[in-house]
Parts: structure tokens; sequence; C-alpha cells
């Protein structure tokens, strides 16, 4: 017997304990191809609640009545399929579970480094080459440039500083706490930082602490953060767009200021991306990124929740900023 | 004594026949390295808009009580600069007026080709070469992609179309009036055309028009139309921003729904450009346009309005779709 979590129910605005369903099964007899696993580590993502919705998106939607499913590293208990063997680590998207059988195919087996299993599922996974691929074939900041980053304490914001800071940039980070400032500034090199919840002016803000203006705007939250730092922007500017938090849990479209006369008198480019376009580079970004790892010029930070029934909790916790840095449940 | 038009006031919004003046001034004497010009063409914008506004653009603004300038041909009457000879003709931003001493440096001598001399205002001008490089480079279209042009009967629209076809795409205009989408389907080449006066629900217009979706969406104009048009793109969609003419006369900060997510989700490159970007490009883009031209794979169409003190009416007749093509004045 295992135990899950489904979707019991589309969320309307903010997703609540309700939204979600704890529930015994048991597990399918292990067919070929196929692998027998306990999970080890969740990762609880924004982008998941765009899944909640009934809507056509980059991933197809989570069903009603199904479990959730999250990136995931977990241990082989028995397997008939020939690429994996009892006792090895994979990553993939799991479903909520402590145990699944599920196919092999998409699965990707862990190499072992000198660096903790739960690594896969943040500086070496999805949100280390979220931030890599994003701020350096997207933004490609230069020497000298200053880089702002929305969502800075998040788990792809904190990477994001550091590797500006290693291209030589002036990095500024916007949070919403003292605290997230502080770490951003003291733990991971950000220059200045930006506390949008205590600030009334955020566009003055931004000016201040860029007195250069903006030429690299990393972008994890949008809405009004977005809007003061589109303000700000330098001539040929350049925006990634990783992900638009604040605005995930509204009803209704929402609206605001029109971005493209300023993108327009600017010459600014701004591009909406997903990691899976890099796929075929992701080699290539995780051996950057583990190199950077130990020559200690990147450093990481995670939440760790312990207990698989606290998924649901640490799920919603990103919205309401319970995280520095990425957001793990450990089962 | 010459004629000129100066900038009288700053617009709040639309301007009127009142933000002009006409004045008869006496030509200063002839220096070193300065012309004396006839002018023979002028080139009526919408960008000139943007510098009627105190504000910090591309371009400075006009100052109130001196003539507004803009693009001209203009025929050489007296040189004392070694680059020019009397009876020459000058490609320039040059003030509005009959004639003017003005600085050789920053002139272009006209080379003749086959074409009429307006032309260089037009097809192998600023609009010819800003339809050429936004879609080029920006908007990369491939054969078989779906490629939306609003504002597609304006000056820069029609080229846009037509290299879109050549580049074999399905090419879809949206266009202030039947007559307009007419001439862009029996004349430019245009595959569908959209009335965005006449259509109650643009989206579905736009829908139904793009049966495979939007993958390239060049925009003129903003505001409402493009919210229609980015309802529709496909992933890796690419949208060239080239104007914004629906809201330049907006006093207050346009809204409108929040664009990012839809760019976000279908991972969409959005970049705003102005044709001098591609300066140093200019001689390959009137290469290629003029082969074009000569092929009779490309058409132009100008409205040509008579006389020189019609040009504040030819301006603001922008604003209103009185024109078809380029609108230039001849003075």
């Amino acid at each position: 017997m295992a135990n899950q979590i489904i979707l019991a129910n589309r969320p309307q605005g903010e997703p609540t304990a309700d939204t979600f369903k704890k529930e015994e099964v048991s597990l399918p007899e292990l067919k070929e191809g196929e692998v027998h696993l306990t999970t080890k580590y969740f990762s609880v993502d924004p982008y998941m609640r765009g899944r909640m919705n009934d809507a056509k998106s980059y991933v197809p939607p989570f069903e009603v009545g199904k479990p959730i499913s999250g990136g995931a590293i977990a241990e082989v208990v028995e397997s008939k399929s020939e690429s994996f063997q009892t006792g090895e680590l994979v990553l993939g998207t799991l479903p909520w579970a402590t145990e699944a059988v599920v196919k092999a195919e998409g699965l990707q087996k862990v190499k072992k480094e000198d660096v903790p299993d739960h690594y896969y599922l943040g500086i070496l996974g999805m949100p280390g080459l979220t931030a890599y691929f994003g701020l350096m074939d997207i933004g490609k900041p230069k020497a000298g440039e200053t880089v702002v980053v929305s969502g800075a304490a998040g788990a792809v914001g904190l990477v994001v500083g550091q590797i500006a800071k290693i291209q030589g940039c002036r990095v500024v980070g916007i949070a919403g706490s003292d605290e997230k400032i502080q770490m951003l500034k003291e733990q991971f090199g950000y220059d200045e930082g930006i506390n949008y919840k205590t600030n009334k002016d955020l566009k003055a803000a931004v000016a201040a602490a860029c007195p250069d203006g903006v030429d690299v705007y990393f972008d994890n939250v949008g809405g009004e953060v977005s809007d003061a730092v589109i303000m700000n922007l330098n001539f040929h500017a350049r925006i990634p767009l990783c992900g638009q938090i604040s605005l995930y849990n509204a009803s209704g479209t929402p609206t605001g200021p029109r971005i493209q006369p300023m993108l327009l008198t600017r010459s600014v480019l701004m591009k909406g991306f997903i990691v899976r376009n890099y796929q075929d580079k992701f080699p290539e970004g995780i051996q950057q990124l583990s190199t950077w790892v130990k020559e200690d010029k990147l450093k990481f930070t995670e939440t760790i929740i312990q207990g698989f029934e606290r998924l649901p909790e640490a799920f919603l916790g990103l919205f309401t900023g319970k995280n520095q840095g990425k957001m793990i449940v450990e089962v």
C-alpha cells in the first residue's frame, strides 16, 4: 500500500488545503519496461499552479481525482527495465505518492557527483538550468551591465544573481522581506536589494538602486513589480520571462499598463521561455553549473520540509513567500 | 524668403491644426560645409507624434517655436560642401520648409535608379527598410508559417506582407476599411484581411483567419488589435514591435490585459526596434528591396498630397487612416 495525494478539485483563485486529498492505494503489478520506486524528495514549483487549471499551456493540466505530479528523486526498489537496477537513484516527473510503479521511459539516472542527491532538484536541476539558460541565452549579460532579478530569493532567482555576478554585472534583487534582502546581499553576492512589500514607490526604488538603468530584467513575478522595472529599462535591454507568480492565482485576465510602447521606444527584447526549450543543451548546462558549484562560485539554499503529507502545505507556501530558495519535501 | 511650419505648442492627446503654425522666414547666409536646398517631397510618419511630446525617446523632442522636421527629398540649389553639387538630389531629415540652408553632413546622396525619386521616402527608404529588417531579423518567417500584420495598409505594412509572401508564408492583414482589405488582397497578395473597425470579436476573427495559429505578428498599431492577435499566438511565435499608433495620442498610460503570461506560456519573443538599429546594413537592405522592385515582386502605393501648406493635414490624416501606403507631401 502507498499513500498518494490527488487534485480534489480545480481551485478558483488561490488554492487551499481543500484543493488536495490524501488517499491510500495499492500498487499495480510491475510490468515489462516499468520500475517500482520509493520516492525520496519532491520539488514543489510555482508552474504547478498552472496545471491545476483546465487550460492550454506548455504542460497538460492535472486531472481531477488523479495524483498531482512533479519533479522528484526516487530510488529503484524493483525493475523490469534494462535501463535501471535496484538501488539506483532516478530523477523524473513522478506522482505525489510514497511509492509508484511507472514507465522507465522518461526517467533520468542521477549521476553521483560530490553533491547531495537533492541538488538534482535544485542547482543542478530545473531551477539551476532555468536560471542558466534564461540568463545566458536570452539575457546575454555583459560585464558592467545592471541585471535586476524579481523573485530573487526564489530557487531560480538565487542562481540568476550569482551567474550574473560571475559575468561581471551589477546585480539588484527584488524580494518580499528584509530578511530575504539581507540574505541576498550577505550570502549570494547581490549588490542591492529592494523589498517590494515595504517600498511605496517601486519605480523610484528601482531607479535609485540602478543609477545606470536596467540592462537585463530576469522576471519571475510579473505584475506591478515588473511595471516598475520596465519603467527603468535602458535602450536594447533584454527581459527573460521566466515566471509570473504574482498573477498565477488571478481569476480573469489581469490588466496593467501596456508595455509595448516602452519596449518599442527602447528597442527592448522580451522572451518567454521554459527550460524544456533547452533540453538538447542540458548536459552543457549541468556541466557548467556543477563546475561553478565545485569552485564554490555558486551557492544554493533550500527549504526542506519533512514529511510526505506536507506536500500541499509546502506548495501553498510558495505563494506566501514561505521558502528561501528551492522548496523541497523530503518523503 | 521661405515658408516654414513650426510646432506652435505641444499637443495633449490628439494633435490638431492649431498644433502647427506657418511662418515666412529669410534664409541665413550659406556657410562653409553647408548646402542650400529646395525641398521636393516630405514624408509624414506616425513616429513624429512622439517627438511632439517633451519625453525621453529614441529621437529628441521637437522644440516649440522651431520647425517640425522629417524625412525629405530635396534638390541642391547652391553648395559650399565638397560632397554635393548644384542640381543633385539628397535625402535627409529636413525642416518643414520650402527652402533651407543646412549642414551637408547627415545628408545622403540619392543614387538614381529606374524608380521615381520619392521611392527613397518609401519602398527604398525608411518604410521599406523598416519592413525588411523588422520582418527578416526579428520575425524570421519560415515558409508555411502564418504572418499577421497590423496597420497592413500603411507604408510599412504593405511591404511586410509582400516580403512575407516572398518567404512562402500565409499572410493576414488587419486594416480599418473594406476598401483597404480589398486592396491588400487584390493588389498586394495578402491571403486574408480583417477589418478591425467592423469586426465585433477580433480574437475570433483572427482565429478564423489563421486556422493554424499565428507564428509572426508584425505589430504597427498596438492596443486592442494586438490583444486579439496575441490571444492566437503559436508556441515560439515572434513579434517585431514596429509601431503603436493606436496609443500615440493617449494622454496618461494606456492599460490593457497583461501580455507576459501569454508570452511566457508560449515561449514568445517580442522585440521593439527602430530602423536606425540596422543602419550598418542599409546598403544590403536597399539592394534586396530594389532587386525585388525591379523583378516586380514588390509593389508599392503612396498617397501623395500636393502643396507644402498641407503638411499638417497630411500628418493628421495618418491618425484617421486617410492614407493608403506611404503618405507623402509634394512641395
